[in-house]
């Protein structure tokens, strides 16, 4: 069924008139109509299945409500900028594996430099991209997107756990990311680096980073997060 | 350093002259000159620093041997035709992820049908794309490709499991993947299905069968194979 994101508070057995939703994509583009059922997920990230009333203005009845999809943990993840369309995909990606929140950071050896408008154009397309992937993956909350400065200045002591993916230690057995992860940890993030790498002073720049590696192959960039995520979602989940 | 694989043998210490590298690569491309070093894998799947001697004819050294990064367990990956470009992505990420053979199988709610024309050119880019990432990501071997049938004509005897990923268990706590891993398996399958989903006919199709789900939330055909890879490389290496 497909799923719609709305800032408004829901209530089983309630009817509305008043959602600020895409009518557009329900009517035109998924072609649904008066009588058809639909997934809403309200302003508290609880989930309902809504009937459709009417079309013009649209009006909704809400029928039942959903378990949730979220993971138990909460997982920030830190991503440089990278070339051609590769953040576009491991937004996506990370989005269906259940990232929280993502930030952007400055990497030293990052070959990308955006201005402030081209920051902004970027911004409003990756968020189109985790809603539709949030959508799809018919998660209860879309992920943020923040534009932060260098590693070393960033704030890290909110975090149970910070895990740095780091490719120089990937033949070192006793840094396995798995063996890493701590099950009381109820908010990590997640630190992969740019194409050409991290640099030593940013690996060693917080005292509260965990290097780990990533399997012995080496990854891409925008394939790190991917296996991060999968591997802590098996282990919390 | 950059990879190339030759189908020779090769030993430490010896020079070859006639070895079956893309030359073009080497020296166009990646603009190596004589003295340079590059890595070569051999027909036995070792992997030595060599050592360029000359461009024309070319001729190199085998200077030292390099540990393996191949995986402890043998992944076979059955996977269904799915549209655009969606394939060439995840043999790409597939293959950085350790997966060691490509098996197309015809799923029954496969949208996309080839004729024996097609299928030969996707070969050809396929096993361009899992070559070149095997190069990139340091691997000793290049996955295979093969194109088989419909899955109930398929023998699964050969593995020691063969897990198939499957949505409809999405939500239930006894078939999470994690915990159907057997540390004394060492050649497994996983199966994921179309855009559509499987069939239940196909889910029942073998008995050696062990149905899983992938996480709460609904991933893309896409991203399933990753997700199930990085956690067998996270729990087997």
């Amino acid at each position: 069924m497909q799923r719609y994101f709305v800032d408004t508070v829901l209530q089983e057995n309630e009817i509305y008139t008043d959602l600020n939703v895409d009518t557009h994509h329900i009517f035109n583009v998924m072609r649904m109509s008066i009588g058809d059922k639909i997934e809403v997920v309200d302003k508290n990230k609880d989930v309902f299945i809504v009937n459709i009333i009417e079309d013009t203005p649209f009006k909704i009845e809400v029928i039942s409500t959903l378990q949730s999809v979220e993971s138990n943990i909460k997982v920030s993840v830190y991503t440089p900028f990278l070339k051609g369309d590769k953040l576009d995909f491991m937004l996506q990606k990370s989005t269906e594996l259940g990232a929280e929140h993502f930030y952007f950071y400055d990497a030293d050896r990052s070959v990308v430099k955006l201005d402030e408008k081209k920051k902004q154009k970027r911004k409003t397309r990756f968020e189109k991209i985790v809603t539709e992937a949030s959508e799809q993956s018919k998660r209860n909350t879309i992920p943020t997107i923040e534009f932060l400065g260098k590693l070393k200045s960033i704030d890290f002591t909110q975090y149970d756990n910070v895990f740095i993916g780091y490719e120089d230690v990937r033949l070192q057995e006793n840094k396995k990311f798995a063996t890493a992860l701590n099950r009381t940890d109820t908010h990590i993030a997640i630190i992969f680096g740019p194409e050409g790498g991290f640099t030593e002073s940013e690996v060693t720049s917080h005292n509260n980073f965990t290097i780990v590696q990533l399997g012995k192959r080496i990854l891409r960039a925008e394939t790190a997060p991917l296996y991060m995520l999968s591997v802590i979602d098996s282990f919390y989940n």
